[in-house]
């Protein structure tokens, strides 16, 4: 039998010690090499414990390590101090010493509570990421944000916690829904938009969860490197990091108005044209065809009808608003990201009464 | 009115961006100093809240910073999820952004939940420690240690989260029950026994809760010295901070048979005192009679009659142990600590023997 193996590749995030996110397909045995700790506990949700955490599981026990397989309910209500409690009384139970090590098996939910649970476990174990949807692989899963929600808003609760080592395994985007996969594309293309022209290319025929591997691996890679360096540039969030925040000042807004009900990618999706018009109407380069273009591929759910003002009061309402002023992430050009505090009202007016011209 | 006041010392922890211990006699004046946020939340527990958090929120106050004041139950049953949850809840409720600062104002409990909640809200948030107990001055509020229960077993959730600045008040002491400020007086005086034998003699006639100022303030000083050395040394308990465990072998032991009985102070005496004879009968120097002062001046509550093999079991239990052997830190004179993994049964079971006819 012969097995035309995709190419690994990696990037290096140089923060603290430095760790690297390892890119490619089928990477259990990758698992192998690098978790070596005599106990570990690998954590994944209902959804993809059968389908991919066995597997890691089973890899690593087959080279001697001890494994527990702590398995939560999907979905973001698993993002609660109770399961967080919940998990970290299992771990106690495994017997796991300040030796042992989480590898987080899942999404965005699985990677943000089990790097919690890493964190707050013996005030801290090693955790290794091994993201299995597009959006965790080239976002959550790098730069060391952990985090659980409170019933007085999302991610109110956490820690930064790099873990030891990122392994983003093309072959699990296979089972990803494919609405999914388009929601991660959305920061995936960001990333291209704040520093790799190369990334906005990426979506067109052959984009899809099924894609050949060489083509996800390459992508993944490069958007990535984009996160790895802003994040190295800024761990703790007082500066650069900001910039990942494209598009997030509308989002989250559009998140807030919606009740959540609209998804992570299509509201960011949306809160990038914003910016661009922004831009645009500042004499900054038109993005505005490129970013559209994406909204269409995309195919969000309806813009929602509410009109500019109630918007603009969820808009500055945002956590990271800064002495009341609403804040923008703007584009002079690809690669060329600034922060904007003093966008006018007249301007977001202007270009919100745009944006709902062409997405209507 | 003319007002004595007593120099206000200080030690600088060497740990992260470094921050110092501030030690003297009224210090909410200090506190306004140094606690500069737009928006602080003191948090302390029942009993301290109407002592002594409230004269330090009211000084905040005045000075114009926001001031929530946030308390939880007294007792260790507070460092439960539950109640770190709800603070949380409530930290969110007062709108504190990333900007705010925790003032812990209590004894140990209050200083690793608060700092456990200042760790965690929001990815981390500053914090001050204004510890109001002799052990939580000399030990809890230094180091960055910050901790909670499980049902599975003490501390076995936290962070390492250091203060920006520890804030030690002599004059909280006044309040503090003599039984406790003698628990406190035994770690004060272990710090002696590894660093600095200027605090052995520490403990005699003017040792007690009112003590005069400056002697209380000298004594702090020189205790928290030690622990600041030991913890820049080694700030995630890797190494060197192992020494901070004289006694606690013997200690955990006695605390776990009793079903946490007995409080830490009796049980870290007889620690040390056994360590004493370990160490005496290797040809170490001769610690014992000194060690045996102290024990009798702490007045503890009566070694239970177990037996030397249902100690071992629990001593072997230890967290601490690694690869099965059970460590002690023993020394081979005052200020020469060292770890031994070697002490056999035999060893034990002698200097068992020689304990339980020192303290029966």
């Amino acid at each position: 039998m012969s097995v035309t193996s995709t190419a690994m590749r990696s990037v290096t995030v140089a923060v603290g010690d430095g760790y690297r996110v390892h890119v490619g397909s089928d990477l259990a045995g990758t698992a192998v090499e690098l978790v070596r700790h005599p106990r570990v506990a690998v954590v994944s949700d209902s959804n993809v414990a059968p389908v991919h955490a066995r597997g890691v599981a089973s890899a690593l026990a087959a080279a001697g390590t001890h494994v527990d397989t702590l398995t939560v309910p999907a979905g973001e209500a698993s993002k609660s101090l109770a399961v967080w409690g919940d998990l970290l009384s299992r771990l106690a139970r495994t017997g796991m010493g300040r030796d042992g090590a989480i590898v987080a098996v899942g999404g965005g939910v699985v990677g943000d509570l089990a790097g919690f649970a890493a964190a707050s476990y013996l005030r801290g174990v090693a955790l290794y990421q091994y993201p299995t949807s597009l959006l965790a692989m080239v976002d959550a899963s790098v730069g060391g944000k952990t985090g659980l929600d409170l019933p007085e808003g999302k991610n109110l609760v956490g820690a930064f916690w790099q873990p030891r080592a990122v392994i983003a395994d093309v072959a699990t985007l296979r089972t990803l829904p494919e609405r999914e996969f388009r929601q991660g594309t959305v920061e995936l293309v960001k990333h291209g938009y704040l520093r790799d022209p190369e990334l906005l290319g990426v979506v067109g025929d052959e984009w899809h969860r099924a894609a050949p591997p060489e083509r996800l691996v390459d992508a993944v890679t490069r958007s990535v490197a984009v996160k790895a360096a802003v994040v190295a540039a800024d761990e703790r969030e007082r500066g650069e990091r900001a910039y990942l925040n494209l598009g997030h000042t509308l989002a989250h807004a559009l998140e807030a108005a919606s009740g959540l009900a609209m998804q992570h990618g299509d509201a960011v999706a949306y809160g990038m044209l914003y910016a661009g018009l922004l831009g645009r109407a500042r004499g900054h380069a038109d993005l505005v065809p490129d970013l559209l273009r994406l909204v269409e591929w995309l195919q969000p759910v309806p813009f929602p009808e509410l009109g500019f003002d109630r918007f603009a009061t969820f808009m500055a309402r945002d956590k990271k608003a800064v002495g009341g002023a609403t804040r923008f992430v703007l584009l002079r050009r690809v690669g060329e990201p600034y922060l904007a505090a003093d966008v006018s009202d007249d301007e977001q007016r202007s270009a919100f009464r745009e944006l709902e011209e062409l997405v209507r």
